[in-house]
């Protein structure tokens, strides 16, 4: 097969860790027998300082003609606490989201048992732990009319959704519970807010296309709570941007795995894989940050594109990496710790 | 001194609760000389089947006369999952909140030691935590302009808020902290809401009338990861509504003690005390379900009125009958379970 991919590696670590990803996703190519062209572009802070714009036309064109894109992380403290800031990263962000349409954040929750005991929950709160958090990702308050009134001294934002919307979402989740355990849980505040009824009514009108799937509905606040006392009882969930935004955060700290959560944002075409973590300015250039986050989520991408050996092969070098502890900093525990770039050669080699 | 209650059961186990809260704070007036009278009105699902109205006129006029309200817990499964139902308890709720004005929802999270086992986080990490969330109650999206166009096709609601709702929390915020740690993080998603960077700087103008406390400014999401991770590192938290919901919800959870967790709601000059949890509908009538939520709400009610000995009694008792293991199944472990009524007896006599 021959992949195109569009390399975004971003700000922070960003650089580090998607150097890995591509030192392992070559690796499969040459096992496999297929061939990647990869195209990097500019996104984020980076792509501020160069072209005064965090997602720009040229980096959008780069990324339409891929088959997909790899990214890394944006975001950069000198943006933080200025609220009168006129160029974001996020806002790169957002307008890659909206322009790419990847109205689907695919995040899955699992764990290591290797790295169980990093979890902040009791080990028997959290073992078993496979869940998926379908995001929607381009609309919801994110893309609403906002503005001020009164002279500044009253601010709004709209959350609107469109029953369009809610369907191609949920179809995307009916059809992923399919291929698992067949449970799907749609996670709203249709106690108040009009724009959750329409999405409980949408899903409950496609409940009867989906006779086997067995189909849930909890309100916001009371899944932040039981993601924290038993994330083993979800599967399969649907929300909406907001929800979906603070939601997967939450679940991406209890496996206590966050440095290696993949995700995926997927459209009717585009596709987009990037680890959860952030940028981490802290920590960037010093070849400190864990790659793995990266590396499956190339995996992820190798998944959608039926190449699911090739996936797998690079599941089983991570799984091979963590059991012999070949890692960085965060997970050596008082053994060695390996570079990032190390931990990419190793990987890169044993696949 | 002499305090006018309104009493609103509500549904579930609203009553029962009540009761023993009832029993206790008579017990606390006997012995501190203070004159309690008590004004039951209906209100939740109650309501709606005696009058059809969850949040009745004549409620809230006994509520505006009382000197506070003491407040049980609203809400029934037949209301669940009907999307279309015209009249639910929880608008009974809302509509209390604005008329009442209660526009602070002041809700402390903290552990007893020898309830720490039942967190779902390890020991280390929830040890120690004592934290409080000041979340706005009476604005933001639960109070937008809210509707469908499209002929039902598309949803929408309006997040809205003024400089002046934003200060007033604030003020509560900054002048909680000043009685604590001096530490206040305003949670907000400033890197994407209008509303939000509204919030960022109403309360960054705020900080100079304050120089002793020291400010943080957080995103929602960080903040529903670190809240898991290290909720001991928070102190005092600001916050809008939909965000307030689901933290407050996320960190009722942490503790292990969400069945003992109390909290006030406050405005200009109402004041309503209610404990977090629901109104359990499985439990109701059966003396079983947990009173001491409800209990140590009344010593928040004590301690606002600046009867902070008697609020101290309460507390004391409250602690007394945790390590003498006076307490409903709920917290058991195998030992002797005491019905609702049999722990409030209990509580009352030991004042
Ligand atoms: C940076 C921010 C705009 C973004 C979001 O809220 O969507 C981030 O938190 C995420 O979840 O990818
Ligand atoms: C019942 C519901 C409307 C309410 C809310 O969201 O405010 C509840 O969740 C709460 O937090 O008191």
């Amino acid at each position: 097969m021959k992949l195109n991919i569009a390399l975004l590696a971003g700000d922070g670590i960003g650089p580090e860790v998607i150097d890995q990803a591509v030192k392992v996703s070559n690796a499969i190519a040459k096992k496999f027998n297929h061939e990647i062209n990869w195209t990097p572009a500019l996104t984020g802070a980076a792509a501020i300082d160069a072209v005064g714009e965090p997602y720009p036309d040229e980096t959008h064109a780069i990324c339409e003609a891929a088959d997909a894109v790899l990214f890394g992380a944006i975001g950069h403290p000198r943006f933080d606490n200025d609220p009168s800031a006129k160029v974001r990263p996020e806002q790169g962000l957002l307008k890659m989201r909206q322009k790419l349409g990847l109205f689907a954040n695919v995040r899955p929750t699992f764990t290591f048992p290797s790295l169980i005991d990093k979890s902040p929950l009791k080990r028997e709160r959290i073992e078993g732990t496979d869940l998926i958090i379908l995001r929607e990702l381009t609309g919801g308050i994110y893309f609403g009319e906002r503005g001020r009134k009164d002279n500044g001294d009253t601010a709004f934002d709209t959350c609107t959704y469109t029953r369009a919307e809610v369907q191609r979402l949920a179809k995307k989740g009916f059809e992923l519970a399919m291929t698992r355990s067949k449970k799907l849980c749609c996670v709203d505040k249709a106690n108040v807010l009009e724009s959750s009824r329409l999405w409980r009514e949408t899903v409950q009108a496609m409940e009867k296309e989906y006779p086997e799937v067995e189909v849930s509905y909890e309100f916001v606040d009371a899944v932040a709570m039981r993601l924290v006392q038993w994330p083993n009882s979800y599967d399969v969930m649907i929300t909406e941007n907001l929800f979906g935004d603070i939601l997967t955060d939450e679940a991406s700290v209890i496996s206590g795995s966050m440095g290696l959560m993949p995700s995926a944002s997927v459209g009717e075409k585009a596709k987009l894989y990037e680890p959860i973590h952030g940028s981490y300015p802290q920590a960037a250039g010093k070849d400190i940050a864990n790659p793995l986050a990266t590396v499956l989520s190339a995996a992820m991408l190798f998944e959608d594109f039926k190449l699911v050996d090739e996936a797998q092969a690079i599941r089983d070098v991570v799984n091979k990496s963590l059991a012999e502890g070949i890692v960085t900093e965060d997970l050596s525990e008082g053994g060695k710790a390996y570079k990032t770039s190390e931990v990419g050669d190793w990987l890169a080699e044993n696949i």
